[in-house]
Parts: C-alpha cells; structure tokens; sequence
C-alpha cells in the first residue's frame, strides 16, 4: 500500500476547495443543549451544495488530476450523494462525467445529477456489480474512476469539513470532547478524524452507521475489515457500502472511537428534531450521528460534541414520514 | 421625531451582536441559478438561534438599555418569532421577561417562547389590543416595552443581517442589483436596507407581503401609512400587522423600492423549493421574498438578486402542506 494520507493533505485539500465550497454553518440549538444537558453542534453539511459533503471530495479529486487525465472525462458510482457531487465537480471543472447509479436511488438524486450535465448508467443494486459496470466504462473510454470514499484525494477533501468544525466551534469559545459523523464507506469519518486529531488531538472521534449496516463498528471491534450480510434494507440509502474501504479501514483503525448503530426510528426522530430545532432538511443517511447524539449513544451530557448531518437529499415521501413522529 | 437611525447604528448593532447571533449562510444553488437565469441567494435566517432573525433586534434593544432599566425588566407582544427572539435576549442577559401573545400563534412558538423562561399572556388577535395589554404590564411592573419593530433600536439589530448579506456576497465575488425580505411592520426591511445602502448604493431594497396584508406596498404608493382591512387570513402568520410603523415607514419612503405582493400558494411553493433545493425549513412568512423571486415579481434573470428566509418556525401540518405542493 502507498503511505497514508495526512494532516497536511487535508490542509491542501481545504485551499484547493477555498471559494468553492461553502463553509457550512455550525448550528446550536439552547433548548437541545437544555435537554441533554451539555453542549451539541451540528456541522450542516446538508447545506453544502449538492445537498451533501460529496462535492468536496470530488472537488478534490478532480483538481488534483493531471489536465490530461480530465480531458478523457471522469466515470464514477454512487447511491447518489456521491452521483451529484461528482457531476457538479465536474461541470465546474468543465470535464465530461459518467455516473453508475443504483436503479433504486431516490428519483430526486437521479434526477439533480443527471441536471449538472453528466451521463447516467443505471444498474441493479442486488444483480449487478456497480464496480465492473465503472470500470468497463473507463477501460473502454480512458475515463478516471473516481470512487466514492477509498482514495486519499477523496478522504482528505471530505476531512475539510472536520478542519471548518474545529475552527468554527473554537470562535464559540468551544473545545469538543468528541466528534461524530456518518459513515458508509468512511471516507468521510476517516477524513474529518485527520483534521480533528491535528488541531485537536485530545477529541475522540466516531463513525456512525445504521443497524445492521455496521460493518466498520464490527471492523473497529474484530481488527479486520467484515461485511454486511444484506445490501438493502435500511431507510439510510447513503450508507449502505458493504464493508469498509481499504485506506478508509487502516486510518479508522488508528483514528477511530468506538463505532455507532442506531435504528431506522431513531434516524426517523432525529430528522424530526433537526426540523422542528434546527431547522435543517436532513436525509436519513445524514442523520445517524445526530441520532446517536440524541439518544445518548454519544453522550452529550456535561461534554462538548459536534455531529456531522452530511446531506438533505430526501424525498417527499421519507421526509414526511419523519415528520410524523411527533404529532 | 427623533432623528432616524443611520447605517452608523446598525454598525454599532453588529459589534453587540458579535458572537451572539449566527452569521447564518448565504446560500446559492446552481438548479435554481439555472431555472430563473440569474444568480439568486438566500440569506438564511431561518437557521439563526431561535428560529428567527427576531434574536437580532431583541438582543440590540436589551443590550442597548440602562442596567437599572435592565433590572426591572421586559414586555412585549408577538405573533411568534418577536416572542422567541426577546424571551431568548431576555435569558442571555439575565432580564426578566413577559410576552403577550396572540391565542391563534402556532402552538410551536408558545411552547418554545416558554421554554426560554419567560412569562406568557394570550389574547385574542380580533377583540383584544395587545398594545393595550402590554402597557399594562409596563406600567404595573416598571418593566420597559420591547416593540417589535417601531424603534431604533430594533430595527437596526435587524439591519445587521443586511451587512452580512453584502459582505458575504462580495466573498462570492457577487455585486448585488436587489436585496428583498419579508415585511410585517417593516423593521427587518428597513434594517437591511439601512445596511445596504450604506455599503452597496445601487441595490434596491424591497420589502415582501402576503396579498391582503400589502399595507406597506400601498403606503410606499399613496405616500401615507395605508391600513389591511383583515386581521387574520394568510397563512403568514408572521406578516400580519396592520400597518406600517412611524419610524419603519420614514425610513421605508427614502430606502425602499416598489414592495413585493404574493399570494399563499405562491407561498407554499417556495417553501417546497427551499425543502428540495436549499435543504432548510422556512415558515410561511419567512417565505415571502423568496416567493416574489422564484415567480418573476422580483427578476432574477440577468441579474444577481438576495433574499432574506427569515423564519422557519412552521408547525408540521402546515409544512407537509407546502411539500404536498410537488408530488
């Protein structure tokens, strides 16, 4: 394996996104800080563009390529957060994108990457293997793959987030005990670890997956790399990778707390929280942190955590079933 | 009269405001930018603390008065989001408060106005005066009103949102032709535009009202303060004052271009777009600058235009109608 990304590829990553990203807010909510009884930050990442943290890995990447790599056009594969931040990176960067997408992703996250331009390849989920259909496309056309979190230029552009949740919760006169954030693959979780343990060595950091998709909590505990047994099932369609990545798995073993599993329930209560509290649209995938936080699977009580909501692209439908949880 | 306020007090606003209230984002989305052909932002106001921008002019007025003033505390009236953002003032300096509200406010805004600690008493919208109420208790206690938009001191709190607005854009290497938001008494728009102007001359600043509660569009035409004929009847809670205040509608007549009419639906719309496009929750009357954008009364096309979402406290049944607007 090549060396391991570092602190500074996060750093360099963070000028490479500077004017391009937003620097999402970090929300506090008194009445939730009441309720738990200590201070809770959430980094809105579902008001990145895009609607997720995707756009800064892919951003990341594509501008890390040579000029010559992104002439011959980008090919990529996604439940679809990863879909749309790759196609609106590489609209910005003006180069061509094929994205293989999962026949069931949400129809709003087909439908917005198929609007910044980029060529859909649609597979079955349970069927096919989204990683042949990539690759044929890129041995057949000399596109790149760019894969949705096991790469370096991807991790560190996703651990952005992590250096902005630092910086951000510092002018809040704030110091975090612990910090939070979605994982399905890991790229971002891993990420946002190498930026927090550089400024903040002494914050715990944790990846947060959904019940019965927890492949990297059972990882972190059994020290190798296990799998899901099932590919679909949850509500959280972003996180349903079936087994860490390679470099996301040997920096999680370093970097990473205990892993954390909530239900499709909680992930439900937690986006009804984010609504009627924050009032950030919150998908289910990027609401598991949060959940965690909410029910004390990360305790917030007399300590300082910041949790990642990392995307908002939900359909009507799901949204209003959340919302139903609290009459 | 008191001489007006100047863009110098909104300036001194912003430095009491200063690790108060959120710099909440400029949001931007490039669909949207595509859809109406020019280049559209959204200052989210709907995600600072307490929901509401309200926070802003509360915490400049009970910041701006005498410590023994202080001591005896506060009264004011509200449909909602005054009510939320003075209580929380009120808690954050340790003042006494007590807020007279409307019997018909969303159950949302009673219960959280509550929870900030402060004292609540109901009226009825049609047969009671609130003004009436709130002397009342001023007079019995010694406690200073809190208007909740006719004085310097609020709405240049307010005003401090329209200094973010120019700063932020001018980072995205955006000059802005139009700024708008939404008006009920006109202390956020007179505030903005106070702002604005005093940074970026060229922009028209225009305010936002629901059909049948247009009392300042039609004051800015007839050149006097103009009356609704209704009381209650929009679905924009927020926006139902009855006419324009002395000290807004002076400043209105110099600042203010051509005021901004839409109806429910177009309302409700713009809820739905800024769910599915812009990821944040806003509530009917924070919604309505946004909807005179998204339908043409304010042009976008060709030009780079700001609007203020400045509230998203919407109870649930009144947010799943707006999502029910799209399939």
């Amino acid at each position: 394996m090549t060396s391991l990304p570092t602190f500074a590829d996060v750093q360099a990553a963070a000028r490479r996104l500077e004017g391009v990203t937003l620097h999402s807010p970090l929300l506090e909510n008194a009445r939730v800080n009441a309720m738990l009884g200590g201070r809770l930050f959430i980094k809105a990442e579902c008001l990145q563009r895009t609607g997720s943290f995707k756009l800064r890995g892919a951003y990341n990447f594509l501008a890390s390529m040579s000029e010559a790599d992104r002439r011959k056009g980008v090919v990529g594969w996604s439940s679809g957060n990863h879909a749309q931040g790759l196609a609106e990176a590489a609209r910005l960067l003006g180069v061509k994108a094929t994205i293989v997408m999962p026949a069931d992703a949400p129809a709003l996250k087909v439908a917005n990457t198929r609007a910044s331009g980029a060529e859909i390849v649609l597979y079955d989920r349970v069927k096919d293997s989204r990683e042949a259909i990539g690759l044929g496309i890129a041995q057949k056309t000399g596109a790149t793959v760019v894969p949705p979190y096991d790469h370096a230029w991807i991790l560190t552009g996703q651990g952005t987030a992590g250096l902005e949740i630092v910086e951000q919760a510092k002018a809040l006169g704030a110091t975090l005990d612990a910090v939070a954030a979605p994982c399905s693959g890991g790229g971002l979780s891993t990420g946002i670890a190498l930026a927090i343990k550089g400024l903040s060595p002494a914050t715990s950091v944790h990846a947060g997956e959904p019940a019965g998709f927890d492949d990297l909590a059972r990882s972190l505990k059994s020290g190798k790399k296990e799998k899901n047994d099932k590919l679909t099932g949850s509500i959280c369609d972003a996180l349903l990778a079936p087994t860490p990545g390679d470099v996301t798995f040997a920096l999680a073993r370093t970097l990473l707390g205990p892993g954390l599993v909530v239900t499709d329930d909680e992930v439900l209560d937690a986006m009804e929280t984010a609504f009627r509290e924050f009032k950030i649209v919150v998908e289910p995938g990027g609401a598991v942190a949060l959940a965690a936080a909410l029910t004390g699977k990360l305790p917030v009580r007399g300590r300082t955590v910041a949790v990642v909501c990392s995307g908002g692209n939900v359909d009507h439908a799901t949204f209003v079933r959340a919302l139903a949880r609290r009459a």
